[in-house]
């Protein structure tokens, strides 16, 4: 089949690969209809991690069940599914309290999987003709049959799990204000999640037009950290107080206005613009090793945060990656009863053999490349 | 009346001050029976912060009603009350939400206030002979009257519902494996707390031997980091995975074996220590200004911490000082129910003239004075 | 003062009775610019209830602080203010719990107490030029100067925050199906937080078309129960399932579409429309005595309720009125950013002298009438 | 192999039946080393259900794995583990959201499973030498190799889990008062589990002597109901206000002391014996057929219930078999810590050919009988 392949820094190739089977009774194949290229999947690409060559890409994944296990319970060929980025074996005892992001069977030795990804296990990406799901009664979540909702549905492979996650986190309830770091897809999905979940109000914070032009068509209220201090500005907006919680939607490689990193800027910032009593949910990416980070310190994940004044205020923090299989029915619930329309981010559809442009463009952050959605069974 | 007063670093006095009036309708005046010093005291004691010389000291406080304003409702001279070191209003937004110890009344400008302790408001402390508590129907827990149970009841004033408030935000529940970092008081009580609330193993991480000890009578393991490393001690007993829960109860004043201040220590180790999934309660003390801090950075606040590794095991953290008014109605319960001893960490009782010599000892951490409750009423 | 005074079954009166006046110093006097009448009214008004003639009605209250006592912290002269109908002193420890509707002191000998309502304590209902608050501070929520969104303001003293409560107790969330018994203001009210709550889908279950019309236009899925067996409706949109979460606001007045009185059959039928596992929140009134029941059980307050099939399906349920406390100041919130519209209830304002005719109006279900708002400051 | 199988009405023998076998590569088999007989096995011995002769009963079951499907990841021969005796997928709904009492794959038609119980699914029993564990992976709980504790673990599988069910149904936190109705097995880990999760006090009412001392000997206050009204016991022993939390471990076979069958007795006594505001937990069973009730009602489940007074007061209920795998993993690791102590109900251990017996003398409630074990690998 065709897969999406690493082949080094900044280059990806469609070639053919052998193409999956069933490696256990539990496992199903599914035929994927859409796999989206991930920011994450960026760090591979810029090769800013320790990702092989040889590597299939593609964590968001969703399409058509072609043949299960015979240890596979509730699936049959035919059925439409979407799969979290995370692999989970729904056993062990994290995935037993819903931290299916921290599963310790499916990766031994570290508590996570995902599909396509360094250091997350032996599982191929999605961005290919076909796809191996193990434990699939547990990864595989069954959509209405058809093609209706495709690019609402395939975001819940991970980014609106991830915003929904960061409010989760963030303890979003009724008639809380929200700030949220980045607008890019995962900050307006979290944006989203919070309006949904009865937020007042939600502060969208970016210095990318576009990006916030997005975040106040989903209902947010844009804040141009490039034009004034966001703290500032939220707290104006706020009675002087700040927001009641906040989101961390950017992670590790934050740039101040002018372009340098500064890894904890978007910590810190929400620190400061969160009210004392506040919950911060943090799901953009810190990371334990990187090697282009502006210190030596923050090359370990080392990174001064404002500790004391978290303390002072009495702040709260969750971190980590989402846990999808928390959120994906009663958001795919959302959906179809047209409560969500997160497929709104997404901003271009390509067939699979545009993968290698799509990630070039993505790269530059070129318009039109935010989301792309790779369509394996088109021409 | 007498009060203990400061007067300079390292220097206490008790001396006569103006007695406590009524100011309010909502006030009472409560005749001090016993009033504890707190390791926070210390602070304040060795000139490390902006205190006032003139301050009387004194935050941890019990005693006998002496008088009502006409606006006090359910109490009556005569009851026997423990207040909690934070002094709330009760009907603020951070009150109802039941984050007392972030109140946005008693302290204008900030939120939270307490007696006697820089920064946190006009309220005279309580080692004195008599004290005035604000919004006295709120800030005052009845006792059962007569003279049982004193030193458990002074533990309600901050130390057994600190150690509690720890519990809580780190959300120990039945059969979790808990590190509490620190075998002092508020540590000790933490311990106690997390086997309250159905913890299977709690281990204590301390370098002082009489308090390891001390650990081991509440049912906790102790750990000696002077003799390994903690993480280490931990992994080997629990299988390798470290503990569901961590607690800090020591705060930015860590030291490493040698003797030297390492503030992020304790934050870092619990990182390590915690399985991922984990929570962390952190009711050892960050501050925002501190001048005799190892770095510049240190000093406003802001520590290495190890962010990327936090964020790698899907960690949450609370912060900040405790809610002692959550918890107090219960912990008192507990109490007279036998089912709680917090009394046990009570290392002496001295009359109130005795106080320069404890504050000595205290800050010398001679033993003996590793809680030191004064007794006003005693000559 | 005018006020509506109680003569009995089925007559009040606008008479002049004394002015009210600061009993304690933590009392505040409001200047009522907007009382409404409650379906819970009529049962007084009907002579159902054990109400002394002489009694003044009224507990949903809004208007301007006139005078405050000194022992009053947080008010001004001139500040508008809503007040939960709940009577609360903020220190008991179900207050302290969040339990505002369960308060121990402010009705010596039962929990709870209430404005102008039978057995609910000594206060003077709202339907008045003036209003006595008592623990202002803590029954005074303060709201935007002027008089925009009085209608919705008025919300908060009741209806809103009991409908959000009958949410909070069938925990409902993102994703959730929900069955609401009845369509009257509360219902309605139920219905619209549900949908702020994130509720994927609401039923709203009525048999009067005009309310059947409300909820629709709030988002709720209308059900007629006079047209086919409600349990088949919701089953047969649910894929047989039934909905995850259930609200009854109905209570034990519930009829059958030929009209005669069932006391459980709302308890019932949500018991059979419930999916297993579900939440039952309940906020219709049920009573402990009641004369005009159809049998002496029921007379009683016992009900032929369908304990094994709650057991079977594992159904949880939460009862009794509103916390309003709670959720005012949140709700208040969220009409202020424009994303609840609650005030769309209020079907007519008229002044205080045409209280009579407004009762008598509503007593027969008279289109027009289901929510009136008087203005006791209108001539 | 051998089992116990039900041959009508009062009648059990060990009779020769086929050997279980893997049916799905899901599956495992367990050799039986301990399996209990449960108070609700009586319900089917003594003929009042729609059992079919030829059942093997015994849904408390724990053992060591013989051989495992190629389709288990987590098991291997030899493990030792415990069953709940819920049977349950893992990954339908329900079970996601820990509700695996009410699994929608195990038993089509009906949320619910069990080994060895009418109308629970096509799962035979464990008084037998060998067991058929469906989804092995998840319904197999991995213990300590070796016999210790073994009639600890025991309880893991239904009773312990029961009892604390009934705990986290009731909202049990530190510092509560708890009534237990029935101090049975279930009563009594009831009152173990509350003491654990940190009540204050817990009463537990029964009118059996051995019964009451054994609840005295877990910690619990025993209220003989046969001596005086057991809501006056309890409110005079609760300052007249009577507990904050309930738990109903009788259901509908409650009698009155006279012997004479109430089925709602116990649910209106909790109702009166709980404080406003409280909680109920109730795992004592309420069923929807009941040919020996004293009403018609009652015959199909519906009870007179004292909603009015439940309703007055605001208490909330949670109903229902318990999802054992919530659970059970953290019990257990109290039992290893050696903090929970359950095996102390178990009164005998017999060999499977004195099954028999054993369940003639339990249907008599001779004394010794009230928990036994059956022990398919002893002579």
């Amino acid at each position: 089949m065709k897969a999406v392949v690493y082949k080094g820094p900044r280059e990806v190739a469609v070639e053919q690969v052998e193409d999956p089977r069933l490696e256990a009774p539990t496992d199903a194949i599914v035929k994927i209809t859409s796999s989206a290229i991930c920011g994450s999947d960026l760090h591979m690409y810029e090769g800013r991690t320790g990702a092989e060559p040889g590597t299939v890409f593609g964590h968001e994944n969703m399409g058509i069940v072609q043949e299960v296990g015979d240890g596979v319970h509730g699936l049959s060929e035919g059925d439409r599914v979407v799969m979290p980025f995370n692999v989970a074996c729904g056993f062990c005892r994290n995935c037993l309290a819903g931290r299916t992001g921290f599963c310790l069977t499916a990766n031994p030795g570290f508590a996570g999987a995902a599909y396509g990804y360094v250091n997350m296990g032996p599982y191929r990406g999605g961005q290919a003709e076909y796809l191996r799901v193990p434990f699939a009664d547990f990864n595989c979540l069954k959509l209405p049959e058809g093609t209706e909702h495709e690019n609402d549905f395939i975001t819940l492979a991970d980014i609106f799990c991830t915003g929904y996650h960061a409010t989760e986190m963030a303890d979003v309830g009724t008639g809380d204000t929200v700030t949220v770091m980045g607008a890019g897809p995962v900050g307006l999905m979290a944006a989203h999640s919070a309006l949904i979940r009865g937020a007042s109000q939600v502060f969208s914070v970016d210095k990318v037009n576009d990006r916030l032009r997005l975040a106040e068509k989903i209902g947010a209220t844009p804040i141009d950290y490039s034009q004034a201090d966001p703290v500032e500005q939220i707290r104006d907006a706020t009675g002087g107080e700040g927001t009641d919680k906040g989101i961390d939607a950017v992670g590790y490689q934050a740039t101040v206005p002018e372009g340098e990193e500064q890894p904890a800027m978007v910590l810190n910032t929400l620190v400061e613009a969160v009210r004392p009593t506040g919950w911060l949910g943090v799901v953009g990416l810190y990371v334990t090793k990187d090697p282009g980070a502006p210190s030596e310190e923050a090359s370990r994940g080392e990174l001064l945060f404002a500790m004391g004044r978290m303390f002072e205020k009495g702040l709260r923090m969750g971190t980590g990656q989402a846990d999808v299989k928390r959120y994906n029915r009663q958001l795919r619930d959302m959906i179809i009863a047209g409560r969500a329309r997160p497929g709104m981010v997404v901003s271009k559809e390509l067939p699979l053999d545009e993968a290698p442009q799509a990630y070039q463009h993505f790269d530059a952050r070129d318009e039109g490349y935010s989301k792309v959605v790779l369509k394996p069974q088109q021409a």
